[in-house]
């Protein structure tokens, strides 16, 4: 069964029985199902993993090299003299952490390549990843973040990734840090995250996803100069279902065959 | 003898003598000293040229992928339904047509490559150019207008590349084409340009250079919501010095062994 909605409650239950041996879901994240219990282990679950990867990892290199070179600033001025005119700054010249290796972290650093970063690739276990020059286990990740110019969230949404970067973890940050979210909201501690870009504790934070979400319009994020927001537009609609039906052929052959299916959850790790 | 100065008239000619066999210029474009009749036959000329290019080619890319995901529209909005949600694009969806071959192109071109781009690379002779899929002659730029979704003007400023882009040429566009300028703003004709975006012509101008320049407060363009201006900001001062410096050693060398200096103008090209 290919389950097209965001539904994870009742309209889901109402259509799964005995016959369902396997469900597609088609996002990438499947904290939602999870959080309401709905995936069981009567069938498989399969989530569209991977194949949004390069689509958000090219919003997350576009966030990044907008925060480094100022590009919001620059955006919002009306005048040559734009303030800060002098603070660009090189990606070869910066240290970038990764947290999540996952397709989308494992594509920007593959296009992070070429642009000369030093990365340092954070994930559960601390493996090695392709392209990156350090490897860390997440229970580490403090140890790096003094020296983070740039902190790009890319893990899943899990009960042990919330609020992954509070007011510690910003707190250790340097000045000159910019924070990418292309993950989930709920990584970020949103009020510690408020607090510490108004007291200049790092230069920039670039957000495609919020907690709360969508952002309401009196949110202090909308007004803080520090701050730019993508209103979670990183896979646009237009770019996902093509791919998705292309999942679904190749899941189906796999599935006729017996063969394991790509993007299949675990349901003990939740994602 | 090192010119760090941009005068091009009476300081330079009071400084300089017979004696004075080689002068290092401290940019990678020598138009004004061109435009002034400065650079003369008694010696050597040579342009710092190349050593920016990585730093100029990472300021391109921000604002192509900018551009492409409309950060600066997000950038200015003060609420989640942001217009145009839905249109952020792929760069591997898009054909990037890169004018000019030097350093900096090149360099972009590396860049893009991993992000999957269709690259046409324009050069003056229609070189083969690493990394491009088509080449062509600069007399056939019009040809490949029309699919350009990204048009990068990455050419030196000389009496040919003026006004490279002008009302013909923007027309020739795409309704959804980029115009990134990170060369020089005499090679796009400001007024056509102001009219194209005001008429929805285009989607998007980026430019980190502009004719004039500076650009004055009350010009259009700085409240035309389809332009993107950075203040000549994408080789900024603080990266320049270290790698003029490494430049000047290493044409010493060659200098005192008689070796070919990197960087010399060729006075018949005019760059």
């Amino acid at each position: 069964m290919v389950w097209l909605s965001n539904d994870a409650g009742d309209d889901l239950r109402e259509v799964l029985h005995d016959g369902v041996d396997w469900v597609q879901l088609r996002t990438a994240g499947v904290e939602q199902w999870v959080a309401r219990g709905a995936l069981d282990r009567d069938r498989q679950w399969t989530a569209a993993r991977g194949i949004y990867a390069h689509t958000v990892a090219e919003h997350a290199l576009a966030l990044l090299l907008a925060g480094l070179k100022l590009l919001p600033e620059y955006a919002r001025a009306r005048s040559w003299d734009a303030e800060g005119k002098e603070k660009g700054r090189l990606v070869r010249d910066a240290t970038v952490v990764v947290v999540g290796a996952g397709g989308i972290g494992r594509e920007l650093i593959r296009y992070l390549g070429p642009l000369g970063a030093h990365i340092v690739a954070v994930t559960r276990s601390g493996h090695e990843v392709e392209g990156a020059h350090e490897h860390l286990p997440a229970g580490r990740l403090g140890e790096v973040l003094p020296r983070a110019n740039v902190l790009v969230l890319a893990a899943p949404a899990t009960p042990e990734t919330r609020h992954l970067v509070g007011a510690p973890e910003l707190a250790a940050l340097p000045a000159d840090a910019l924070l990418i979210n292309i993950a989930r909201g709920s990584l970020v501690d949103t009020e510690a995250l408020v607090a510490c870009l108004r007291r200049g504790g790092i230069l920039c934070a670039a957000l495609d996803v919020t907690d709360p979400e969508p952002l309401p319009d009196d949110h202090p994020l909308w007004s803080e100069p520090r701050a730019m927001i993508t209103p979670h537009a990183a896979n646009p609609a237009a770019a996902q279902l093509p791919r998705l039906c292309a999942l679904v052929e190749a899941n189906l052959r796999r599935f006729a065959s017996g063969e394991q299916l790509q993007g299949r959850v675990d349901l003990d790790a939740g994602y």
